[in-house]
C-alpha cells in the first residue's frame, strides 16, 4: 500500500508527513488526516463492490481503503470489533419517538463494550506500524479499556494508563488492570494526568492515544460507513450522536463526507449532536450561530463519559455539523434517564451517555425539527452493563416515570397468581 | 415450513407433538427435539451452500434449518445475537497453553453479554409462534437477562422472573428490571422459586424458559455450528466447554452430532467438559466410567453461574460426551482465576465461568490428554464486565500470580519516567 495520506492542521493548514509521530500542529491546534483517494482511481460502484466482496473480513479491514488507506493490512491488530447491530425500532419505540423509520446503531456491542474499540483498532494498529513499544492515554473509562485490550492482544505493545488516584471507581479500574496495562494512579486530577501524558509522549517514543490523536478519528469513521452499508446505501435523513469531547460526531461526519465526495452516496444526512445540559458548550455555540467555543464548568451528570466542558474536537465537530446542515440539542438528567428506561424496556441496553442522544432525538421530533416521515439513526456508544448502578438507582425510585420495581411477595403459587392477575 | 420436528423423552422414548406446550415427559424425564432432516432432501454440499448464501442473515436464521427447522421465519424475534468472535490465540497464549492452534469462541459478545441469547432467540421465538402472552423463568443471572431482553423487544410478550428475595446482587437485578420484566422477589431460595415457576407454567398458558426447555437447547446448537463454519468447516480436534447445568455442552454436542450425521462434516471433534471443583458431579461420574448422577452440595465458587450440584441436563451431556469420545476435567478456584487473569492480559475479557473451561484446557494439555499439535476451541460463555468485582478482588491481592496492581505515584513527569524505567 502506498502512502496516500497526510496530516493537516485544521487551523493554519500546515501539512505533515503521516509517518511523523506528532499529535498537534506546531501552532497548537488539532491535526486531521487527509487522504488522496484519487490515487486509488476507483469509481463509486467499485467502492461498493469492494465492500461487498469483503463482507467476510472484519469491518476495519473491509472499509480500510476508506478509513486509513495508508496502513498496511499486516499491521492491523483487531479484536473483531465492528459489525455492530443496527436495531430497527419496534412499533412501541417508533410510537414513543414519533418516528416510523427509526434505528439504533449499537456501538456498545463491541469487544470492550464501547465505540472506542473502533478508534483503537486504528490507533493501536498505527502504533504497531510505527513499531513503538508503548502506547499511553489518560482516561478513567472506555478509552483506557479499549487501548488496554488492543495493546494486550498485540503482545508487542505495552499499554500505559494514567489515572487520578482515588477519583475512579473499581469498575473503571477493572478493565485496564485486567488487560495487563501499567496503571499509574497520580495524586492529581484528570487534567493533571492529561498534562503529564502529553509531556511523556512528547519526550519519549510512546504513542499517545487520547482523542486528540487524529488516527483514532479515522477508525471511528467506520461507524457511519458501516451503518449506511447496513441500510443498503439508503442514507438516513438524520444521524443523532451524543457529544462530549466531540470526537465521535467529527469522525462519523468525516467518514460520510468523504463517501459523499467520492460519490459512494448521493445524499447528505443531517447530523444532530446532543449534549447533557450539565456540559453543553457545543449546544451554546449552536444557539449563537456557531460562535467560538466558550468552555464551561461541566456539572455532574449521569452521562459521566461526556461530562466535558472544553471539548477537544469542538472545531472539527462544528465543521461537520455545518457541512451536514446539523443541529445541536441538549437533554437534562430526567430526560436522559426516562428515555434510557423506555428504550431499555424494549430490549436495547444502552448506557446513560447513549441515552443523551436518544433523549435529544425525541426532543428534536417533538419540536418538529425532525419531520414526520423522516428516517433517523441514533448512535448508541456503550453497553448499559458498564453502568449497572445507574439502572438500579433509577428503577428503585418509584417516583421515576418508567421505574420497574421488583415486587416482594410470599413464596406461594396463589400469591404469584394474584400478583400477575391470573385466574386462580 | 412444514413441521418436521417432534419431542422425544430421553429416558422412555415417548414422543410428543412439537406443538405441545410441555417441558417434561409424563415419566418425569427431559424431552429433546428430534428433527427429520431427511424431509429437507438436502445433500451435504447443499447445506454448506445454503449457509454461505445466507451470510447476510442473522446467525439464527442462517442456520435455522439445522437448528429449529419447524419454526416459521416470520415468528423469529432476534436481537442480532451470534456471529460472535472466534479469537485466534496470540503467540503468548499459545505458549501458555502449549497449544499452537488455539481459539476462543467468545459468546460473551452477544447482546446481553452471554451465550443465553442463543437459547432465547429460539425460546422466545417459539413462544411467539405459540402465541403466548407470557414467558417465565427462575434465574438470578444470565438466563433472566436474556429472556427479559427478547420478551421486551417482541413487545407482545411479558417476561416474568422469579428471584429469591435478598439473595441476589443489584447487578444481577439490573438487567431484568431494565428490560421491563415483571420481577417477583419470593421469600424463599432458588429451588423454591423453581418449584413455583414449574407449577405456574403447568397451570397457566405461560411458557417456561428455564433450561429444561428443550427448545433453548436447539438455539444453543448454533454456537458449535457457527464455530466450525468460521473455521471453514475444518473441525477442531477439541472443543472445551464449561459445565454447570450441562445444557450448553449438550447443545453444542447435539448440533455437531447432527452435522456429522448429515455429512456436513466428516470428522468428529472430541468434547471436553470442565467443572469447578466446588460443584463437579459430572466430573465424578466421568471418573467412575460415566456412573449415574450423584448430586452434590455445590460449594461457593467464583464461577457462580455453574455452582450447580444437580445438573438438569446431566444425561444429555453424558450422551454427547460419549458420542464424541469426550472427557471431563475440573479446576479449583486458584486455577480458574489465574487462568482468567492470564487470558485477559492478552486482551480477551472472559467471565469466571468461562475461565473454568480455559483452566481445564490447560490441565488437559499438561496431562497430555490434549496432544501436541491438536487444535482446540475453548468456549467462553459470558463477558467479564458482568463480573467486574472478581477482577478487582484478584488484581488487588498481590499474592495472586498474575496480579496487576495500580501503582500510586507523585504527579510529576520524572516520577512517571522512573516508574516506567525510561531514561530521564
Amino acid at each position: 500500500m502506498n502512502i496516500i495520506s497526510k496530516f493537516r492542521c485544521i487551523s493554519c493548514g500546515r501539512e505533515y508527513n503521516i509517518k511523523d509521530m506528532i499529535f498537534r500542529c506546531a501552532c497548537g491546534d488539532l491535526l486531521e488526516v487527509i487522504h488522496d483517494f484519487s490515487k486509488l482511481k476507483r469509481k463509486p460502484g467499485e467502492w461498493k463492490r469492494l465492500f461487498e466482496e469483503n463482507m467476510d473480513k472484519v469491518a476495519f479491514l473491509r472499509y480500510k481503503d476508506l478509513i486509513l488507506p495508508s496502513l498496511p493490512d499486516d499491521k492491523v491488530i483487531t479484536l473483531d470489533e465492528g459489525d455492530t447491530p443496527l436495531y430497527k425500532a419496534n412499533n412501541r419505540l417508533g410510537k414513543f419517538f414519533g418516528i416510523k423509520r427509526l434505528y439504533f446503531k449499537h456501538e456498545g456491542m463491541n469487544p470492550t463494550l464501547s465505540f472506542k474499540d473502533r478508534g483503537m483498532v486504528a490507533g493501536v494498529s498505527w502504533a504497531n506500524y510505527f513499531g513503538v513499544k508503548d502506547v499511553a492515554c489518560a482516561s478513567t473509562g472506555d478509552t483506557s479499556a479499549a487501548m488496554a485490550a488492543y495493546a494486550a492482544y498485540s503482545e508487542k505493545i505495552r499499554g500505559i494508563v494514567l489515572l487520578p488516584k482515588g477519583k475512579i471507581s473499581v469498575e473503571q479500574l477493572s478493565q485496564p488492570i485486567s488487560f495487563g496495562t501499567t496503571t499509574l494512579g497520580l495524586e492529581t486530577d484528570f487534567d493533571g494526568c492529561m498534562q503529564i501524558v502529553k509531556e511523556l509522549t512528547a519526550k519519549h517514543p510512546i504513542y499517545l492515544l487520547n482523542s486528540m490523536n487524529p488516527i483514532r478519528i479515522e477508525g471511528q469513521k467506520a461507524i457511519g460507513i458501516e451503518m449506511i452499508h447496513q441500510l443498503d446505501w439508503e442514507v438516513p435523513d438524520w444521524i443523532v450522536v451524543p457529544v462530549g469531547n466531540a470526537g465521535n460526531i467529527s469522525a462519523i461526519g468525516k467518514g460520510i463526507r468523504e463517501m459523499y465526495e467520492l460519490g459512494i452516496i448521493s445524499k447528505k444526512p443531517r447530523l444532530a449532536g446532543v449534549q447533557s445540559s450539565s456540559a453543553c458548550p457545543l449546544y451554546n455555540s449552536y444557539t449563537k450561530g456557531w460562535s467560538d467555543l466558550e468552555p464551561v464548568k461541566a456539572e455532574k451528570t449521569v452521562a459521566s463519559a461526556i461530562q466535558i466542558g472544553n471539548p477537544v474536537s469542538f472545531r472539527k465537530a462544528v465543521r461537520e455539523l455545518r457541512y451536514f446542515n446539523g443541529v445541536v440539542e441538549k437533554a437534562d438528567e430526567k430526560e436522559i434517564m426516562d428515555c434510557k428506561a423506555f428504550v431499555e424496556r424494549n430490549g436495547i441496553p444502552l448506557c446513560p451517555n447513549s441515552a443523551v442522544a436518544a433523549a435529544g432525538a425525541l426532543k428534536l421530533r417533538n419540536k418538529n425539527i425532525i419531520k414526520e416521515g423522516e428516517s433517523v439513526v441514533i448512535v448508541l456508544t456503550a453497553h448499559s452493563t458498564k453502568f449497572s448502578h445507574a439502572v438500579i438507582n433509577y428503577h428503585t425510585d418509584s417516583t421515576n416515570k418508567y421505574a420497574n420495581l421488583p415486587i416482594y411477595i410470599k413464596p406461594t403459587l396463589s400469591e404469584v397468581e394474584k400478583t400477575l392477575n391470573l385466574k386462580q
